[in-house]
């Protein structure tokens, strides 16, 4: 770890409760569902949503505080902003981020909306299919950027998903100029490709004005940010866009992309697929713990793909064995 | 299905919420539990315990409850009694049971204690260790014994578990009476060796007064009631208990015991033991679907070896796909 940091990274995102559905392909067809989607519901959506899915299995997620509890995992030093409620959500979430060795200490938010839930539904070919409900999220903001620990990351990652709640992109804001004011790097996740959508001219401003420094994203966000179908020619935007790009794969792996240099690496095989959420997030973690303890950026990536890897073997975004082990048979100094 | 009953199985047990996080085996030496025992505790053990535990999944749980779950994921027609609070965890609790089909309709507790909680310690190995907060559980009482439901099931099952709450034990003896009553059988799960080592003169008792008709024990509960440590001497002891005896023996599979007859099924092969939770639960809802059905003894007990091998190769004790679809890739006629 750099040392005048006490952290490796400073997560933050939308602190969201996964609530798990194993579902057929004609549930999403029946609901006019867009496989591989997150969408945004309100209350009624939520209930109604919830009343028609099966047995669920429920686990602390978002995207964000999952590469928290991945570097935690790792045996690194990770902390995280994101509001949840004061209620039974909240504190299943709150437990499981301490519990894992995540700084948490964002306040709850009292005698107002819940705790944020995404009902995500699998499908037999592990694709999950996400409807968010923010709830307490769209509380987070400013007030909740705690600068004495911005100061102290390595780097300051954050969701394009914050973009979602009025508040907490001033949250996004704020925190990439305290990091940046004290010499530490700031990175974003597009997320994905329907966020990107959303905020395609925002999310290139900011790699151009230099607020971010790292975009972590997959081929279909890469692609929608730069309004291409080649992949090709979306990386070579990506290498002029200012920041570097740590890019995603799928079964083929990753890439980091900057002017200087370009690497690539392959995935690790993986046996049995039950569930590629989180798989995005696990790979950050693997990422930007690699660059907090000075790998080179290949190692970097590779610690990334492991990550990765061994988060789509099971159900939920959240490793479930400390990855520590998995990262030092995989041949990693931890 | 018999026709004169609507349901194929009428389930009633504690319903408790399962949370599961994985330990090594040094954190049950630390905290001196017997690996694969299930223990009572109180409010104050159970924060002090959560506390100790990193990342969670939660499931709804409980003994009989996942039998019921298993039923309706064979495409059986279960019914449920259990109580659960009105509040979060109660909510999922009652969401689950019926979006997977099953008939479940007892009164929620109010302004009173919680909703039972399970904490689930898995080691490598995939045995489980729990730590059960019982909470609105001992709750439940013969009050909540709805005589129309168990007229109508083919059989009526119990947990041994039942024993542990006073007024449960009542709504057991009224159940069964009931069911009888009404010409249907009445089983019983001796739920762990822990809990045959409380109750076994009572349990005993129950199998030799006719209460129970149907015993289901794994070797080790079986060794326990009768006070040996050779299953041979056991097994004599359960052909001669009076009630037909569905005997589950780990990777030895399982066999059925009456006076009249005996048969013995292989277990399925599993590449992956991921968690044992469920198995017996699971193994149960096989053997209860396929009498209801009429199956003969040995298919029967060949499908609850299939259910069981089903849910121990993920985390938690529900089926996460239609057993319907594997039983009949397994080459049952659902």
């Amino acid at each position: 770890m750099p040392t005048n940091t006490r952290f490796d990274a400073l997560c933050i995102g939308n602190a969201i409760c996964d609530v798990f559905s194993h579902v057929e392909e004609d549930f999403l067809r029946a609901e006019e569902l867009a496989k591989g989607s997150m969408r945004l519901i309100d209350t009624d959506e939520a209930v109604r949503l919830f009343g028609k899915m099966g047995q669920t299995v429920r686990i602390s997620g978002g995207s964000a505080g999952n590469t928290a509890a991945g570097i935690a995992s790792l045996g690194g030093a990770p902390a995280f902003f994101g509001k949840v409620a004061e209620d039974e959500l909240g504190d299943s979430y709150a437990h499981d981020m301490r519990g894992t060795g995540v700084h948490y200490e964002t306040a709850r938010l009292k005698n107002d909306l819940p705790t944020a839930r995404s009902m995500i539904l699998i499908t037999p070919d592990g694709e999950r299919t996400m409807n968010t409900y923010l709830g307490a999220c769209i509380k987070f903001g400013p007030e909740d950027v705690d600068p004495d620990v911005v100061a102290a990351a390595a780097v300051t990652y954050m969701e394009g998903y914050l973009w979602d709640p009025e508040e907490a992109k001033k949250a996004f804001l704020k925190s990439a100029d305290i990091a940046h004011s004290h010499g530490h790097r700031v990175a974003i996740t597009l997320s994905d490709s329907f966020c990107v959508d959303r905020y395609r001219s925002e999310f290139i401003g900011l790699l151009k004005d230099g607020v971010v420094d790292l975009m972590f994203a997959n081929e279909h966000e890469l692609k929608a940010l730069y309004q291409t179908a080649d992949l090709d020619t979306a990386i070579s935007a990506a290498r002029e866009s200012g920041a570097l790009t740590a890019l995603t794969l799928g079964e083929n792996g990753a890439m980091a992309i900057s002017r200087e240099e370009t690497v690539q690496v392959a995935a690790e095989k993986v046996d049995n697929v039950v569930d590629l959420t989180g798989a995005g997030d696990l790979f950050a973690s693997g990422v930007l713990f690699g660059l907090a303890r000075n790998y080179d950026l290949k190692s970097a990536a590779e610690l990334g793909c492991l990550c990765a890897s061994n988060v789509i073997s099971h159900v939920g975004a959240r490793p479930e064995r400390p990855l520590k082990q998995a990262a030092e048979q995989g041949g990693f100094e931890i």
